[in-house]
């Protein structure tokens, strides 16, 4: 398996992605094209000692970078030779399994729908990322790729990441949850009211675990494995999570320093203060996949460390060898919705 | 000043509205109404060894109960003799300064509206919690009243909260942020967009302090005084910060008794960790304002203890207090959006 990174995108690139790549290489067992600045990835690797490249590693000359000021929606397609572009090319082209970047998200999704494009069928890609939950994990779709959504979207936001809840993350039969402010099927906006309708149906039809409308607050406390949101409000799930985390942990540091007594008890609980930091640090789950795009496509945090971007090249070989592509090829009759004038309806 | 409560409203009711009323008659010294079934009532206050009325607190007589089961945009209709009907029919008619209820939010609204009715010209009402964010207290308007929104709602969303972050949190100039799901002007979807053109033209003229589109986590570490959102974004970024909060609280206990050593530093570290329980604990703010309703209504939380409704009627108190409503009156003018066919313009 073939998995070719961005190595210039990122707050922390080349050198993180560089070094964050040969450790997946010698841990996960993947051969690596890195795309960049080949000068500039060579400096990276005298800095870490690293003078020959290693067997499965290999540099592709990209002279160009898709930067943060760049028109998210153009910018793939102004700088042919970015190490954006020239990436999902080779992906595109079959000459590797996966693309891995760090940079623009704009740039990525609209490189990812415009050139590697998606699935037949497939109306939007949707950003769906592993969130920590009470217990365990959850997948969150869509998270910010789609600010307007129609209710086909979402009903296949839902297919898309019940397969990669099943062949990633190992659910037998996810639980999919519809993110809405209420429990009962009257609550939300008249967009809820017709995806409820439509789960409902492939609920009935054996098709999907639909579990009903889950408030915000039961969904992080466990209540489902998959949560369909529209990419507004599941990036605002998202963000107030994150923030959420970072707040309390300052203020949980405050809390620690505020007197010598707290000082020496802040020491004895560290060691056991460590899983949770772990589950709530980004950088271990390390990347979030394009789901809908014909091939593994996935962004890493744009603050991306080595160790993030290891474990964003490990959610991409997980992609790969998930056969999750070919599951929703297969099942994509089933994600259809007919419209008529102003209604949403299945097809009979 | 007289507090009317409804008594018969929520989880714990009605034992928890008459102590925590009896509180707040004692400590804030407001006069007050508990609106319910007297029998039941007295028993509470025999409960608590109160065998007389203190001067300033009545009762009054109401037969029925609003249940969750009941049809919320009805009930207050259906149920004339119902404790929330008949309470918010005395502050109507100037009977009582406020209403307090821990009752069905969605039957609060619908009798706030369509009883006590909205401030001429406002749109809609709005519930505006105060939430705890990285060094101090922000307003989230609205969070849950209307799901779907148009410019204008929310426009006047930022004004109500506005005057509530002057008057009642003495902000003097509040920092207004419109939730989005980026800060550039072009994030977010077409409401977004509109709301932001709005927002922009009211701080031109100098009457706003709009600080531009912030995301959720932005917010969370204190970014604006007051975050603008329509009702379900809102309700579910209030939602995650409950669902973050008590999931972090759990996984921290989690670690405090892994082991010996950790249980220790749970023990020196307690007293230090009170401020920021205190700072996540719903019941220290109590309760939320309705804003746009023509008198104050104050929204109890479901689950309200005696000391949740003893700070939901503090709440009430400072509402009645602030000048609020005047304020909203003599502004009105500014909040009116004109709408011409598809398009929303400000009048010239």
């Amino acid at each position: 398996m073939k998995i070719v990174v961005d190595a210039m995108g990122g707050d922390h690139a080349p050198l993180a992605a560089v070094q964050g790549a040969l450790d997946a290489h010698r841990i996960h067992g993947v051969d690596i094209v890195l795309v960049g600045r080949t000068e500039a990835l060579q400096d990276c690797m005298k800095q870490i000692n690293i003078t020959e490249l290693p067997a499965g590693v290999e540099l592709k000359e990209a002279t160009e970078v898709v930067e943060i000021c760049d028109d998210p929606a153009t910018a793939f397609k102004k700088k042919k030779d970015s190490s954006l572009t020239v990436g999902m090319q080779m992906v595109k082209d079959g000459e590797g399994d996966a693309f891995v970047s760090a940079g623009s998200t704009g740039a990525l999704l609209a490189g990812a729908t415009l050139l590697v494009k998606r699935i037949r069928g497939i109306r939007r890609a949707a950003l769906c990322p592993i969130i920590p939950v009470f217990g365990g994990k959850a997948l969150l779709c869509d998270c910010g790729a789609n600010a307007e959504c129609t209710s086909e979207y979402l009903l296949q936001f839902a297919y898309l990441a019940n397969f990669y809840a099943k062949r990633v993350l190992g659910v037998e039969s996810p639980r999919i949850g519809l993110l809405n402010i209420g429990a009962e099927p009257s609550k939300g906006d008249s967009l809820r009211h017709e995806v409820f309708a439509l789960l409902t149906e492939a609920k009935e039809a054996g098709r999907l675990n639909f579990v009903g409308n889950i408030e915000a607050n039961d969904a992080l406390m466990g209540g489902a494995d998959v949560i369909v949101a529209d990419g507004f409000a599941g990036n605002i799930m998202l963000k107030t999570v994150e923030g959420s985390a970072k707040f309390m942990l300052k203020e949980l540091k405050k809390a620690f320093y505020s007197n010598t007594k707290s000082k020496i008890g802040a020491l004895l609980i560290k060691d056991s203060l460590g899983e949770m930091r772990k589950m709530l640090d980004p950088s271990e789950v390390g990347g979030t996949a394009f789901l809908g795009i014909s091939k593994p496509i996935i962004k890493a945090h744009g603050s991306s460390d080595a160790h993030a971007f290891c474990n964003a090249i490990l959610r991409a070989k997980e992609y790969v060898e998930s056969g999750l592509i070919a599951d929703i090829e297969t099942h994509i009759a089933d994600m259809k919705v007919e419209t008529i004038g102003e209604k949403t309806q299945m097809p009979s």
